[in-house]
């Protein structure tokens, strides 16, 4: 059985990117659809990064009076350093006033669904796009299955991938052959989630000679913590006590609260930008546009930026018949993008010691650090980045 | 023949470190001989860098009167940056208070040379040292031989090893086996002087997809530019013609003056930092201590920098019997050393294509300079390293 649908936009994707356009496009009185190939349970329950940058809560709040991003989340007006014995606190609010919030992106999904539901949204769950139709037409069109292999013919003004690093939409756009910008790194980081009071307020980013460690938090009874493994091990190899020890060497000065560990993962760094974002009447946002290292936190704050750009593109496209913004979101896009990419491999690069690294790298790397934390530009350069450029509008 | 000489330090090298480090000295009531394997005519026409940091500027001007930095050089308040078709200025002046000054090394060898002698400095030319020794025992010796090959012997309390790159104090000082940390890059500068008016007033660093150039000057008359090239090149290979048809591709958006090419050299790229930079009574500084790529131009300015710290430990040493200063002066010197080198490599990376470079990386590298220039902080950040961090004196 076929059934037919008709919507202004078609998004292809129920994570932040994706919801958050549906809400902004109905503020301005868009239509649209939108498709999970995942159940709603499995959406918000996979754990994701959660760290949001000023303009991403601002946003948040702004458009969802029942976020819980303040009230659940938790802001940090800094972080600290660790690097050659020493620590240094860079002072977000002090040097931008501006902060980051910590707030886990399920969370931040349960809010969204629960926003774009009350709001009476098209949104189908367990529905798979398979591809994506006359894109250079007027009338482009989603072709999909839902769960009982019935199919869904979505037409629709414009598509948007929303749909993650595996986009089905990204082929179309940014051509099959040769989809994009590609950098792999040579380590990955070995996560726990564990059950111990924090280890420290704020988030403690640091460098040793044992390799890169991150502390962070998830709630005053979980801790969320990282260190830099090989990209091809196995998360089930190390005991607890071997964890909490590889750990522990990483992060001089501060003794650790350990506590059993629930849940361990290793998570490969991968950097990736299409070619293209948009072609015809489609367009991709979040991480079927890109894939960002974690060190940097930009992952779902550049979905973010994506669709605040593209929703004012489309409300000129589709309510003023003017085609200036969408045909400037591609580039406008792409400089934020690469800014992106440039952080998290500067944080990356600066934090982590890559394997075969020289006497030579290791001392630069060093005397980067000092010169950044030695310096209130330097901190600054780096607080800037970190909270969050503002977001362009393309108005 | 044997002559035995006795002095308090005895500065092996007659370049930027060594005389300003018998002046600092002198200063401080402490007697220094100064040997160099160089005859005087050779130190004051060899051609090298010629950036003077803030710091290195006023240190010139208060320590000899006729110094003609201010006169003869040429103040510059910023820098241009080029990348991707645009071009940015760093406005130091604005940003930071501080400049820099053109005025090539050569020309502050002869107003150090002529301040030395005329103040008495025991300065002796052509008298190659071949090694040091005792630097275990509170007198360690030169030993050195004149153009005549007479030896020479000179007592010391204290020997500074200011002989450049090919430091034979080195050796003693660092270890014979692994003398320190290298690191070599896959590019070189192609160099020019040529005579044509200035193409620029302020120096111009262009990142373009045919490679970097830095468009430089010397004087109203003669100026000097560089590009990237391979470490191989022959700088015979080309015509004239080639040269300017490389460098215009390389700076869209500035017409050249062109002028005859009467001198033509390839740099090649390099960074070096010395394992240990002292032993008992012996120290290293400048070129014998470290080298760094020029896109930084930090070469000089690091030796006045070193010796600046040196002079006062020296001090400490020998006029109040105090061991605190010199046993500091190695980890302090380190910090400025590897912040240089962390500058030098940046600049270095920053601006240049490397062989191999992916789209990734060259797309990152604009997202760099474009995060650079778009903010106060980044500029700032730049432009506080580039003009010059504080010198430390150890006191």
């Amino acid at each position: 059985m076929t059934t037919s649908l008709r919507t202004q936009v078609a998004i292809v994707g129920a994570g932040p990117a994706g919801l958050v356009l549906s809400h902004l496009l109905a503020e301005a009185g868009i239509d649209s659809i939108v498709l999970d190939s995942r159940s709603r349970a499995q959406i918000e329950t996979t754990i994701r990064a959660g760290i949001l940058e000023q303009g991403t809560v601002d946003l948040l709040a702004r458009i969802d009076p029942d976020s819980r991003v303040h009230s659940v989340g938790d802001r940090h007006d800094g972080i600290e350093l660790g690097f050659d014995g020493e620590r240094h606190r860079i002072d977000f609010a002090g040097l931008t006033g501006r902060g980051v919030w910590l707030y886990p992106q399920h969370e931040v999904l349960t809010d969204l669904l629960a926003l774009r539901l009350s709001r009476g949204q098209d949104l189908r769950f367990e529905v798979t796009a398979s591809r994506v139709d006359d894109i250079d037409s007027n009338r482009p069109r989603v072709i999909a299955a839902d769960r009982d292999g019935g199919e869904l013919i979505i037409e629709a003004d414009f598509v948007v991938g929303a749909d993650g690093s595996h986009s089905v939409v990204r082929h179309q756009v940014a051509g099959r052959s040769s989809e994009g910008y590609f950098r792999e790194y040579p380590f990955a980081w070995f996560g726990i989630l564990c059950e111990a009071p924090p280890s420290s307020e704020e988030l403690i980013y640091s460098n040793s000679d044992n390799g890169f460690a991150l502390i962070s938090q998830r709630s005053p009874e979980v801790q969320r913590m990282y260190f830099q493994c090989d990209p091809d091990a196995d998360p089930n190899e190390m005991s607890e006590a071997e964890i909490w020890d590889t750990l522990q060497a990483r992060v001089p000065g501060t003794t650790l609260n350990e506590g059993r560990i629930f849940q361990r993962d290793v998570l490969r760094f991968r950097s990736f930008v299409a070619r293209e974002l948009r072609h015809g009447r489609a367009a991709l946002v979040g991480d079927a546009a890109h894939t960002v290292p974690p060190t940097g936190a930009k992952g779902m704050n550049l979905a973010i930026a994506d669709v605040v750009l593209l929703s004012s593109a489309l409300e000129s496209l589709l309510v003023r018949r003017d085609e200036g913004p969408i045909d400037a979101y591609a580039e406008l896009a792409m400089r934020r993008i690469w800014k992106a990419q440039h952080f998290s491999w500067w944080m990356t690069s600066m934090l982590h010691i890559a394997p075969g690294a020289s006497d030579f790298d290791r001392r630069r790397q060093v005397g980067e650090l000092r010169t950044v934390v030695e310096s209130e530009a330097g901190r600054t350069y780096l607080a800037e980045a970190y909270t969050g450029w503002p977001f362009a509008t393309g108005a």
